[in-house]
């Protein structure tokens, strides 16, 4: 068998079965190979940054891991964005990235980079084959490395002739380790500080402990002790609407966060490192936590925080908690369309077990909130703040779970860093509605103009925030890109066509015009 | 004065005047600055590749550099294709990144990354700015590296505290050092090897020896000694079409190259590397040069190879080459629309002084030998393989040079990774007509395919090279992008729409569908 049967071999063999990818020449036999294992998907991005975040989307809903498969230093390039927040979403994903054959690195031939000190920058385990015979074994060492709870990036870099010359055994099947529970010491001190009656404890919630039996676990131990919960910004998957425990985000902006926090003495972090302001700016620290507060530990990022927020809840008696009634919401009819009315128009809509790939950007303070009162469904949040995360991740997460209705909620700005994945969508028949959230503004950047003290915005510096001149036009891209599209400018267009577009299997895209 | 404003008044007074960029919250204070300094444009782009490939395109036209300014690193990780073939390119970038403010770090923000690593791999200065005071000097050392010859990309890292703090004052003014003339004996060494009267020589041309001046002296030479002549795949810029001396490219494929220089005994590089295959494949060696071959440098690649190539005209006496009589082609009117049929219309309807960016991949090879009958133009090829390129060189290119058409002849497939620069061309009323060539495949995979050795290809590996299913609609996709576009689907289809709209000012776009 070539090297590139042996590759795709192993990784099926270790449940691998999808790959993202774009690739070229040095690539070739990879892609031959896809005819010659059986039990693998190739899925065509048009672009690595659809590839590196769809394989974040995926792994956030199946659990393990894609692959993605990218052609030399510059295909890594473009995919690292997303890989970036795929890190700190830590997704397991198995990232192959062709190189020139051995021989041929000396020539510095055009296409010629330095991959490793790419790969570093977003990778935690980053192997290059030296030899036919080691093939295998490195590839599931690659694999080994992406499973280490809580997961992370692998990168194999595979130079073409390892591909093409004929290779030794397929690799081994890497066990797939559970989270283990964290240290008996540590659920007993949450515990004691959960009982002493202080009413001054915040527990921090990240990485899976925001899961349905986390969220639950928590919603227990609030109820019983009036403890205070937030959800960490960067935590990859949030259970939520009607009959979840809600609990609020770690606020954007720093004041905001500093008066949340503003009382805490005690913070108990749960998969989370302690917050930090997402940016400095010129009068606020960096750190929204008071000097005093102490912090504590119940679970580290690789252990499993639900079942230690399990533990305390029993061994503080916490029993039971009563979700708030709901009634289930009603989509307004008519009125303008704002963000808040999408919001409502969503919260009634939105069908049970959605999945909803979030990257509103700075819509995402007024739509979030009404979600809590929807059917319930999954957010999968923008973790790491790079741009151009929401459409590829969609991708990934229809991939992993066809038969839930992904909802894409996405800004006019960030939909512009990786709009191809609409095509993926169409080539796949993905059922996804995207909802373009469109107010032809980076709205952020007038935000965050303000906040970092600039002098007044004039004509100049206005155009570098205007998204208009010309408009973008959402529909005909789409179209454009196999996807069929239709805008809303009233309310009662956008639920009208939200309603049917819900209904219907396949991608869809709606431009909400605000 | 803020550190934003000492940045662009250095920059200023360096006679760089225009930036690409896609800024973030870290670079609010240098997008403030645009209203307070004069003589500075921002140029915004919806994606960091369309930045890169810009200011790629503009060095090659003006000479001089422009600015970029990129948000933290996953910005520059976008932008890294393009600066990769701007590094092949040899185009001089002044790429300046905004970091987390200095005190900020240490917190590890979810936006935090390692950009010095990431800028090494394309860069050849990098400094990160660590005092208000000296903020000044670090743009003005920046500027000198980007200003080395032959051409470099600099990279200057932000942090946002040095942006909104005072500064000291704006760094100096740097000298624009002219390419110096070879040593003498390099000119003696060549005219002694083109004087020999053996056959075997062949000249390499780079870099900016393949201007006017530069081809109008190899041109003496090859008809004065017989020499031969090829141009580097690199080269940046290609003065073409009648009346100018036209030497093939080294040719693409290393069979092909290896005939190409079966009989060479000497080679003389101008400007170049000796030639290397592309990529390696099973049965070709990395070099088509054989073994027995001389190489020796007439200019290095920051010296002045159109000046040494007049030296060695004059020391051979070779006074002058006749252009073969060319005929100004008629632009068919009837029949298929086919690459060939494309290029004869091309040929024909090309005005003068057009600047081509040239990314049809795979339908170079059949279009490009007809631009030489076509009335004197520019051609920008791409330098560093890595795709994406096209779009955003012909948006740099209008802007260094307003007042001349250019015309980006792409490819369907290398279209979708930098698509957002139409929407530039819309919002800045650039000169641009773009021609998307659509076989609706990744064509060149089809040829690697076969050369890799790959085994047959199946469904599966197939749909990894075929872009239908959906077909991209480009009209539909340029027109959400805010440029006027029309398809064509006959040849008289394709030459009406061409000569009218070559016409026009502002951009266009045509889907020529194969």
């Amino acid at each position: 068998m070539t090297g590139a049967e042996c590759l795709l071999e192993t990784l099926v063999a270790n449940r691998i079965n999808v790959c993202f990818m774009n690739p070229g020449t040095s690539e070739m036999h990879f892609v031959a190979g896809l005819d010659r294992v059986s039990g693998f998907r190739g899925v065509l991005c048009l672009y690595e940054g659809v590839c590196s975040g769809a394989a974040d989307g995926y792994a956030r809903i199946e659990g393990g891991p894609a692959a993605i498969l990218l052609h030399l230093g510059p295909g890594l390039g473009n995919a690292l964005s997303n890989l970036h927040n795929a890190r700190k979403a830590r997704s397991p994903v198995v990232c192959i990235v062709g190189e020139h054959a051995t021989g041929h690195l000396k020539y510095d031939a055009p296409l010629t980079s330095d991959i490793t000190s790419l790969a570093r920058t977003v990778s935690h385990g980053i192997r290059t084959v030296e030899s036919s015979a080691e093939l295998g074994a490195s590839v599931s060492e690659t694999i080994a490395a992406a499973l280490t709870p809580p997961g992370q990036i692998a990168t194999l870099i595979v130079p073409a002739d390892f591909s093409w010359l004929s290779s030794g055994p397929p690799g081994e099947i890497v066990p797939r380790l559970s989270r283990t529970m964290p240290p008996l010491e540590n659920i007993r001190d949450a515990a004691n500080v959960l009982r002493s009656g202080k009413d001054g404890a915040a527990i921090i919630l990240g990485g899976s402990s925001t899961c349905p039996r986390g969220l639950n676990a928590v919603g227990r131990l609030a109820a019983a002790t009036g403890v205070r919960v937030f959800m960490d910004r960067t935590a990859p998957r949030l259970a939520s609407g009607r009959g979840c425990y809600q609990a609020p985000k770690v606020p954007y902006f720093p004041e905001d966060a500093r008066a949340a926090f503003a009382d805490v003495t005690h913070m108990i972090l749960v998969e989370a490192e302690a917050p930090v302001s997402f940016f400095r700016y010129p009068n606020t620290p960096s750190s929204p936590v008071p000097e005093t507060c102490m912090i504590s530990v119940l679970a580290a990022k690789d252990e499993d925080g639900a079942g230690a927020l399990e533990a305390v809840a029993e061994e503080c008696g916490a029993r039971e908690w009563l979700a708030r009634p709901q009634e289930s919401p009603v989509a307004p009819s008519h009125g303008p369309l704002t963000l808040s009315t999408v919001g409502l128009a969503l919260a009634a809509l939105l069908p049970e077990s959605a999945i909803v790939s979030d990257e509103m950007v700075s819509s995402g303070a007024v739509v979030l909130p009404h979600l809590t009162c929807a059917r319930a469904h999954d957010q999968l949040p923008i973790t790491g703040g790079s741009i151009g995360q929401g459409l590829p991740v969609a991708v990934g997460a229809a991939i992993a779970c066809p038969e839930r209705k992904v909802v894409a909620l996405e800004a006019d700005g960030s939909a512009m860093y990786s709009l191809q994945a609409l095509w993926t969508m169409a080539r796949e028949g993905l059922n996804v509605l995207t909802v373009i959230l469109a107010n032809r503004r980076y709205r952020i950047l007038d935000i965050e103009m303000k906040r970092t003290g600039a002098p007044s915005v004039g004509k100049r510096a206005n155009d570098m925030m205007d998204l208009g001149r010309p408009d973008l036009d959402f529909v005909s891209l789409s179209r454009g890109l196999g996807v069929p599209a239709t805008r809303a400018t009233t309310l009662e267009e956008f639920t009208c066509q939200f309603r049917a577009a819900i209904g219907e299997p396949g991608p869809h895209l709606i431009e909400a015009v605000l």
